[in-house]
């Protein structure tokens, strides 16, 4: 017997019903902010990846050679080949331009709860925007993403890796330091991120001082720290105005300022923020995002760039545990024909039904109507209609409600009617 | 710069939109038959496809081995998958199953107009029932597809493998000279069949009455050349319950015997069929199906099953040759503050219009409003709101119609209502 491949999934019709579900609202509110879907192949060249992340993303990736000697690579996201579609197709279209996707992504990872070696995102990048306005929409997008498929509980958290990086000189730390240091405080291992820059001789006080900015969401406490350094403090104001413009624009309340918010990925700069559902427990940043620099890196013409990504599997598991009741679609209608010759007629009414979008369905192995009312109550079918000969002489049916098991006479020109008002 | 691997395309937002659509119609026709969807991960283990298609089959693969050394490829159809997805988790349900899925598929081959190394499928399995009336449902389910996605010309033609195999044993055909036979009854190549059959002493009358029945779509000349061989009877005796049903029930008129379909697949038996569109010349088929046999050698208990799948590619080419125009959607509101002071109740206009589903975007940038006017023109909105501060001052906005370039003054109670009215 075969199987599905390690770390991969299948999905039934009642889990596809969950994720074609939450692929509709994510896709409704995509576009109502006036983002359009693009498309891009499942695999790319090896060389984008590693172009973008280092050659250690080799690693996680599920690369191969092609028939033609071509090192290709299954996608790990898909940021990286959206700025590629952009460079090669879009460049010329009006800004900012708004883009979102959704696409299975492929990384070799040890599977564990709530982590797949292929795994479905759903993002979006901005492109040629970079106002506080342009930031604060794309980060309410992300959070209304969410909100609008039904998960009650989340946070979200904004940093600035603009003003990390100004710490980092300020601390005059060397390129190694701030490799050692990143993962630290992605972590929020504050202990280690102490012993690290005590042993580079960083003086206490400044190390405790660097620590509090890293767990405070006061932003005066920033403010102190980093004083005079140009940069950094053009980024707080910009970052003031966002939080401003989501606080009271777009009422968004579960918000905090998380300086240790630095993302994985060293293509980030600026905004980089995340959202988290607390449901989940260790595993529960469903979505994260911010400004990044790609474009000139892939030989585009250099211009603003921000998005984010949806773990869409995390979506589902924190709806699962806040109790989310996902909506179901039995079928409507099972049509049962008395005997062989009622095919003719049963078949009609069933195509017109399904005109009219009535999920119907007909017995097709002549069972019998015990065997097949037994097969419609399976299915949890609302409505049976047995198609028999006394009832066909006066133009009608025997339409039986499956939940109560009341039967009643109806003309088939009453069907639809029927069917549509229950 | 880097470029999308070759054979393989990016979709733009235009493509997208289209491809969406006949997405959407098609998931309303499958669900209205009652068809539930699944989904496969994009690669399985080599040895399934080998099993059902032979070794021959990885010349046309994407295989490749991960980093713990499984033999994988990327899938290039689905019913294997959809198969052995049905016996790893669903051969307790209820039958029959009817079973539909959209996927990527992959195929090393080179590449041409309709034909890429990666594209799209749309099909279906019906599992666990054999009756005429199940096929025939099948059947008028893959015509009903495609024309209510809107095309307007295909025609439908049925054959049956039982009784081809029939002829095959009555004349002494070898399996050396099936697997010589087949491909040339495929394509259709009447003196090619003429010759090999010669070739093996054959005589000229018989070959003669056998092309006559590769071509014809009377099945009384079907019948004489059969007579009395049972198994080929039956089947011929269902294929006229089937074309009845289909006509006389399913009401579909461009529908042929056809006994030159023996699709490329040795795994299928009984009935075949194919859709083609005339419009595309050459390639013109953009469905295929029939009754096969995948089970059982999968490992799981034998049960009777049936599909077809569809190319996604060609229906949209063959679409697109007829003339069909798309439903675009555009932007339907452009807001534009007057200035920054503007933008918290320009944000507030533009969060309660996308929560009523109105596509919506505000200018981002601060450019001014003839800049914006220009902007919101290029992307072809219908509306633009210019939010200006002597308006607020009487809770008004500007409604500007982007087609007629008429502004007046309502009310921002009143925006919603003068927008759904467009």
């Amino acid at each position: 017997m075969y199987q599905v491949p390690r770390g991969t999934r299948d999905f039934t019709p009642e889990e596809m019903n969950i994720r074609r579900y939450i692929e509709e609202k994510m896709r409704q509110t995509f576009t109502s902010y006036g983002y359009g879907e693009v498309q891009t192949p499942i695999f790319e060249t090896l060389e984008l990846f590693t172009a973008k992340s280092g050659e250690s993303i080799k690693d996680e990736l599920y690369d191969f050679t092609d028939k033609s000697g071509r090192k290709l690579a299954l996608r790990p996201e898909l940021t990286a080949p959206v700025i590629r579609l952009y460079i090669e197709k879009l460049q010329m279209q009006p800004k900012p331009l708004k883009l979102y996707y959704f696409g299975n992504c492929f990384r070799y990872d040890r599977p564990q709860k709530g982590r797949y070696r292929e795994f479905q995102q759903a993002g979006c990048e901005l492109i040629g925007a970079n106002t506080p306005e342009a930031y604060a929409e794309l980060i309410a997008l992300s959070y209304n993403l969410i909100k609008n498929v039904g998960l009650k509980n989340i946070t979200l958290q904004i940093g600035n890796l603009t003003i990390i990086d100004t710490i980092f000189k300020m601390l005059n730390l060397t390129d190694n330091d701030k490799k050692e240091l990143l993962p630290l405080i992605d972590k929020t291992k504050y202990t280690e991120i102490f012993d690290y820059l005590s042993s580079i001789s960083i003086p206490s006080d400044t190390i405790e001082q660097f620590i509090t900015l890293l767990q405070t969401s006061d932003i005066t406490k920033i403010q102190e720290f980093i004083a005079n350094h140009d940069s950094a403090v053009q980024e707080l104001s910009q970052l003031q105005q966002i939080l401003h413009l989501l606080h009271h624009s777009f009422h968004i309340e579960n918000l905090q300022i998380n300086m240790s918010i630095v993302r994985g990925l060293d293509y980030y700069k600026g905004i980089v923020f995340e959202i988290s559902a607390p449901v989940l427990g260790a595993e529960k940043q469903i979505c994260g995002g911010g400004v990044y620099d790609l474009i000139p890196l892939f030989g585009g013409r250099d211009t603003s760039t921000s998005g984010f990504a949806i773990g869409f599997d995390r979506t589902i598991l924190a709806l699962e545990a806040e109790g989310f009741s996902f909506p179901t679609f039995p079928t409507d209608v099972y049509i049962i024909p008395y005997n062989n010759e009622m095919n003719q007629k049963s078949i009609e009414i069933a195509q017109h039904l399904r005109q009219n979008n009535i999920i119907t369905e007909i017995d097709l192995l002549n069972r019998g109507i015990g065997k097949a009312l037994k097969h419609a109550n399976s299915k949890n079918c609302t409505t049976a209609l047995i198609i028999g000969p006394s009832e066909l002489e006066k133009e009608s049916v025997t339409l039986r409600d499956m939940k109560t098991g009341e039967q009643h006479l109806i003309k088939i020109t009453d069907i639809l009617s029927n069917i549509q008002k229950q």
